[in-house]
């Protein structure tokens, strides 16, 4: 299966091309590599949550939120790439987590969105990765993802 | 016009190129992309602005604060390339912001080097960005930019 | 003298190669470069220190939990290559430094790292590098070291 045929199987639809909060774009393409900007947990406009992970947000709201980062990173590639099925290799993915005073499962946030591209992307969606803990981050959202990408021609 | 060109046209003048504050270079040239280090905001040594952004540096001297850390990465890029007109293409830019509890404006800050790239390189300047609140950062800078840049050979 | 026969001259020892805490890998390896996951400086799965330097961690703790750090990406690039000797050039170190209210020493810390890869792989270790403070990092480690490297076939 393709991954176009398998996100079409799971019913999960992307949400539409992300517009970014600033004089930057979702995603650069150069030399075989595809740097996307960092993602926020938006849907339609709306942040899934806001505020610290660990005080104000649950880890489990989090790793949702985490997921639809994802989701949007996705949705700029595909935007970007004309096709999903261009991705190659996920090199390295950044979790970036709004952290609570003491909050230290930064690790579990970030599976939201690991999980989601080894679940869509199989093989070539396992990643580098880094999370750590923001002390806020844009929008008050408790979660941003950022990405590089090995995409084919 | 070249991009050394438009830095003239504009009377807009690099500061002389960074030192490193500890055991790294400020610019690694690689195949093809150079890696620049994390860049502050500093002017003949000084800090332009110091401490958390949000209660003790305003989102406008943040702003300036990136715009001059955006111009240390061009000086350090110059020094290591020998002209800035063989940048190719601005991959990623990276803008932490030292953030005071509840401030969520990163992306303000970020488009003080966001606007100085496109500004000064035009469509080669249009990045990939991920802006996020840092607890603190070295010397207590309000803000510190880090860079993946293509260039020709 | 190649980087391996410089490890045993030194009589330093890596530890064995870091287990991912998630759904990622310790190693992507794409295209002749490496990238590298967020280390931490864990000894038979113990942290070296716990929480925020500044005041439950000292600047010299943390220097040395950075070095810890760098010897598990090395243990991890190690495991990838075959053999460190493959190593072409460390392009980028991403210093990750929990920080307590006020601490601004981040390059301290970080050139624990910094000063392990310059000794061990001479010039090919000598890196871009950033430094910053986190709010909390995973496991409440003071310390995260993430990079990307560049390898021979």
């Amino acid at each position: 299966m393709t991954i176009e045929e398998r996100l079409r199987a799971q019913g999960l639809e992307l949400p539409p091309p992300p517009t970014p909060k600033g004089a930057y774009v979702p995603v650069v393409l150069h030399g075989g590599t595809a740097w996307v900007s960092g993602m926020l947990p938006l849907r339609r406009g709306v942040l899934l949550a806001k505020g610290l992970v660990g005080s104000e947000v649950s880890v489990e709201q989090a790793r949702e939120a985490a997921r639809e980062a994802g989701l949007h990173a996705l949705s700029a590639l595909r935007a970007t790439l004309g096709s999903l099925d261009r991705i190659e290799r996920v090199l390295r993915v950044a979790v970036y987590v709004a952290s609570a005073p003491g909050f230290t499962s930064q690790p579990d946030v970030a599976n939201g969105v690991s999980e989601l591209l080894i679940e869509l992307l199989g093989d070539p969606g396992r990643h580098a990765r880094v999370a750590l803990g923001a002390a806020r981050l844009p929008m008050d959202a408790p979660v941003e993802v950022e990405m590089a990408v090995a995409v084919r021609p």
